[in-house]
């Protein structure tokens, strides 16, 4: 079966999917995404990715009239065609193709694109998308600061993600610090660790992205009484954490028993949150 | 006359120019581009442009065996196909279609776009590109510091840039400061203060573009006996500055004549520095 994917309301085939090259999204990266979860031929939160989305098109100033629903109507189109129970979703809003250089119009006429790649079945009697724990490394390549371009803004602005991945071996996941040397997030990932009987993760005003899975990770401790810390990070707190865990949409919350060689534990707290978001995922899908 | 762009070595009419959606250069602007004008129907410092190009695939690890005879000739190709004499392209290398998410591969087959767009006729007896100086402006957006993507890499991740723009009002241009408070430069220009019988510019390491004019502004300079400086500059030496001007390759060198809404005056300096460059254009291709 060929792949299909959506371009402005129209699914085409993948490899006749295309964009023009005086786009925005492609001349400057000038767009919006999310990357969306199926569970069971049903996006995973959807509400929270497109309130998401909204921020990202709020903070770049992309006025565009897209209803929800319309656009919910592309993505059930898109899954139907693809006849996908199982994947992910990328969905992006571009400012589309407009008059002049560089300084963006008010009148957006945006260009929509989702495309889909297929996933195991989730949920906890499912498969996750990765086989062992994950090796990461503390990466030279920095954050960009919220003062350049807002952390919460989910962009095709990629290149600081990239040029971080760019410097692993064969590790699964670049850590990035900010410029006095915290820990901020992975190229697509939130991190966490365990202290003790509590987790923690940096905060949002850290020049860190606010994770779907981050939020729910968060909630699933608090159903389970862990108790849990949004502050600093420094690269020292995870080396001598407990546990170190990453969150993301398409590989749930993945444990990391390594960092730059050193080995880490892993363990039954990072194991106790991630079957109970697993349970969560399985009860509200399957 | 339909305008013409070229994909991959094809002419294709402007509005049936695309790129595949799962481009990198798409999904994350993962691409690097140079702007070069069109005098008499030349593209002006070509060899400058293909080196810096070059050092931007370099820094972004985009290695591919594209031949600059061949990137020319598709050049000379696309100018013909729009009968263009005076203009300027745009010319982006992106790392194409690969498999995986993120993470770039080796093996890149790059795609190469180039967009035209036509522009006065250059040189001494031509115009420029604008018509008054400049009015430029402080904004609140920071530049992205090298550490988290360097600032000599020319690439798609233009949304720092498109930031900036949208704190304008009527101003033509967004000059950015670093963490610190000193000026780096325009979102497509750089910049140049007179003080005294010298003109003074940033430095190349404080994450500013090495704008080929910047370059040449320079060498005219040194034509002139204009001693030049490159040191860091903040916002009252702009403030305070005899002259002030902007280059660019498109604009060339552009006074300025208002910054935050404060008058600074034009003179003599600059008018001397843009006219024997200017010259030089008109010797070289007219």
């Amino acid at each position: 079966m060929t792949r299909s994917y959506l371009v402005d309301g129209d699914v085409v085939p993948a490899d006749e999917a295309t964009v023009r090259v005086d786009d925005r999204g492609f001349l400057y990266g000038d767009a919006a995404f999310e990357t969306i979860r199926i569970y069971g031929g049903n996006p995973f939160e959807w509400d929270r990715h497109l309130d998401r989305l909204a921020d990202t098109c709020s903070l770049l100033s992309l006025t565009h009239d897209l209803k929800r629903s319309t656009l919910r109507t592309w993505v059930d189109e898109v899954l139907e065609a693809n006849a996908m129970q199982e994947g992910a979703i990328r969905l992006s809003i571009t400012r589309g193709v407009q008059p002049g250089v560089l300084s963006p119009r008010d009148a957006v006429d945006p260009t929509v694109v989702i495309l889909v790649r297929p996933l195991p079945r989730g949920g906890i009697n499912g498969n996750a998308t990765w086989e062992d724990p994950a090796m990461v490394k503390f990466v030279e390549t920095q954050k960009i600061p919220s003062a350049a371009l807002p952390a919460r803004a989910k962009t095709h602005n990629y290149l600081n993600g990239i040029l971080a991945r760019l410097e692993l071996d064969t590790e699964d996941e670049a850590i990035l610090l900010d410029g006095a040397g915290r820990v901020t997030e992975g190229t697509i990932s939130n991190l966490f660790i365990v202290d003790g009987d509590r987790i923690k993760t940096p905060p949002l005003h850290r020049d860190v992205l606010p994770g779907i899975t981050r939020a729910l990770t968060l909630e699933t401790a608090g159903m389970l009484d862990i108790p849990t810390e949004e502050v600093d990070l420094w690269p020292d707190d995870l080396l001598e954490a407990d546990e170190v865990f990453m969150t993301n949409t398409t590989s749930e919350i993945r444990p990391i028993d390594q960092i730059d060689g050193t080995p880490i534990d892993t363990g039954s707290i990072t194991d106790r949150l991630r079957k109970t978001l697993l349970e969560r995922i399985e009860e509200k899908h399957y």
